[in-house]
C-alpha cells in the first residue's frame, strides 16, 4: 500500500514535469530532466543535507526507471497538457502530502544527531516542495511556490508536517499519525485550491 | 561579541532577503524562502562541499527561529523597502565581512584533508556571497554579484580573507587575524559603494 | 596523455565559461564565477551526490589555478568570442567526452554500495553536461541542454557512456573501453552538430 502510494508521487510529479517542460517547448532531453528534477529535485536536497547515502533514487533504481518512461511516454501523446490539467489536481496534492511527511519522517529518525522538530518539519516541505521549486528556476521563472498569484502550497505541506509530528510525539502509533498527515495535507490543499487560499502580495 | 555579530549579519542577510522578495512581489512564504537562501545559502553549500555535519542552522537552530522571525515580521511593515534602503549598507557589509570570514576560518582549519589557503579563500567568498546568488537566481535575475553594473562585493570578501589568512599564517593571534580580515572587508566594501569601485564589463 | 586530456577539457569547459559570462556583459567576477560554474559544476554535482571527499578540485588543486588563468587572460582578450568562436566545437566535444566518461567510471566504482550501470550513465551525463546546465541557469537562460533548437548533447555522452560500461562490462581493458567511449561521444557530437541531429520539440 505505501509501496503503491510512493510510485504514485513519483508518477505525479513526474506528469507535472513532463507538462512544465512541454511548456517551454523543451525535446526530450528537457522532458527527463525537468521530470527527474521535479521528482527527485527534493528528495535529493534533503539527503544531501542529512548526509543520507546512497540517495534514494540510487538504492530505490526502479523509481528512476519509472520516471524516465512516463518522461518518454509524456513526450509523445499529443495534447496532454489539455487532456491531464483537469486530473492532475488531486495526484499532485497526494504527491505533496506523502513526499513531504516521508521527508519530515526521514529527518526526525536521523539518528546522527538531533533533529528538531521544527527542523523537520522544514525537512519536509523542502522534500515535498522543492523539486518543484528547482524546476521552476531551471525553466527560467520565478517559483510559483513563493508567488502570491497560487494558492497554498508549502504551508498545507508545513500544517501537515506538523500534525504528524505532534501526533508522533504525543505517542500517536506511527501509521496513524502518518496518514493523519497526509490527509491534512491533501485536504488542505485541496480546499486552498478550492476557494482560492492565499497570502496576499506583499507592497514594494 | 562573536556570537552577537553572528547574529546581526543573519539578521542583516535576512532583511536583505526580505526586500529581494517584496521587489518581486512575493507572499510570505516566498518572503521567508528568499530570507532563508540568503542568510543561510552560502554556510550551507560551503559545509555541503566539505561534508561538514550537521549543517549550521541545525546544529544553532536559534539561527532558523530568528531568520523565520524577521521575514514573518519584515513581510507586514509597510514600505520597509523605502525606510530601509539608507540603513542596510552596513549591516550588509558587516554580514558579508563575517561569514567571510568565519568561512574561510572553516575551510582552512577542516583536519580530514589539508586545505590551501587559495580554497580556504574562495570557501570564505562562497559562504560570504554565494546566498545571495542562489537567491538572485531564484528570484529570475542575472546575479548582482557578477555584473559591472554593481560595485565591488565578492572581490572585497576575497581580499580580506586573504588578509585573514595570511595574518594566521604569519603566526598572528587568531582573533587578531579574524578581526583584521573583518575591518579589511567592512572598509573595502564601503570604498568601493562610496566610490564606486568597479571592474568594467567585457567586450562581447 | 590522460592528465594532458583532463587539462584541455577543464581549459575547454572553462572558455565556453568565458563566452558564456561576456555575452552577458558580466565583469571579471563574473567571467571567474561562470568559467568556474561551467568547468567544476557537473564533477562537483557528482561527488556531492556520491558522497566522495575531498571535491576533485579541492583535491586538485592546479585544476582550479588553471581555470582563473584562463578566465582572466579570457577576460581581457579583444574580441575574443568572434576569434574562438570557429575554433570551439572539437576542444568543447572533447571536454564532454572526458567529463562523462571519468564521470561514468568514478560512479561504477564507487565501493560503498553498488551502482548500476544505468545510474553510472546518468552520473556520467551529470558529469558531463550539468555544469553548462548550472551556468545557463545563472546566467538566467534556459538551459540548451534541454531545448529542441541545439543538436544532440547530453544525448551524446549518453551513448558514449554505455558503449564504456558495456565494453567494461563484456571484460574489455579498462583503457580501450574507455577511449572507445570517448572516441564515440566525440564523434557522435561533431556528427550531431555538422548534419543538425535534434530532436523535434514537443507540442504543448
Amino acid at each position: 500500500m505505501f509501496e503503491l502510494l510512493q510510485y504514485l508521487a513519483v508518477i505525479s510529479a513526474g506528469l507535472y514535469g513532463v507538462l512544465l517542460a512541454r511548456s517551454n517547448a523543451m525535446d526530450l532531453v528537457g522532458i527527463c530532466g525537468v521530470a527527474f528534477i521535479v521528482a527527485f529535485g527534493g528528495g535529493t536536497l534533503r539527503d544531501v543535507l542529512l548526509d543520507r547515502q546512497p540517495l534514494f533514487w540510487i538504492a530505490h533504481e526502479h523509481y528512476a526507471w519509472t520516471l524516465f518512461g512516463i518522461a518518454i511516454v509524456g513526450a509523445w501523446i499529443p495534447r496532454l497538457p489539455q487532456r491531464l490539467e483537469q486530473w492532475l489536481l488531486i495526484p499532485d496534492a497526494l504527491g505533496l502530502a506523502l513526499f513531504s511527511i516521508v521527508g519530515a519522517g526521514i529527518a526526525i529518525e536521523t539518528t546522527r544527531y538531533e533533529v528538531s522538530m521544527f527542523i523537520a518539519s522544514l525537512f519536509g516541505v523542502i522534500t515535498g516542495a522543492f523539486g518543484g521549486l528547482m524546476a521552476d528556476v531551471v525553466c527560467n521563472q520565478v517559483p510559483r511556490l513563493f508567488l502570491s498569484t497560487t494558492p497554498f502550497y508549502s504551508v498545507c505541506a508545513f500544517v501537515g508536517c506538523w500534525v504528524y509530528l505532534l501526533l508522533r510525539f504525543a505517542g500517536v502509533d506511527e501509521p496513524i499519525a502518518l496518514w493523519s498527515g497526509v490527509v491534512v495535507i491533501v485536504a488542505f490543499r485541496l480546499a486552498a485550491v478550492r476557494w482560492d487560499w492565499r497570502f496576499p502580495a506583499t507592497s514594494r
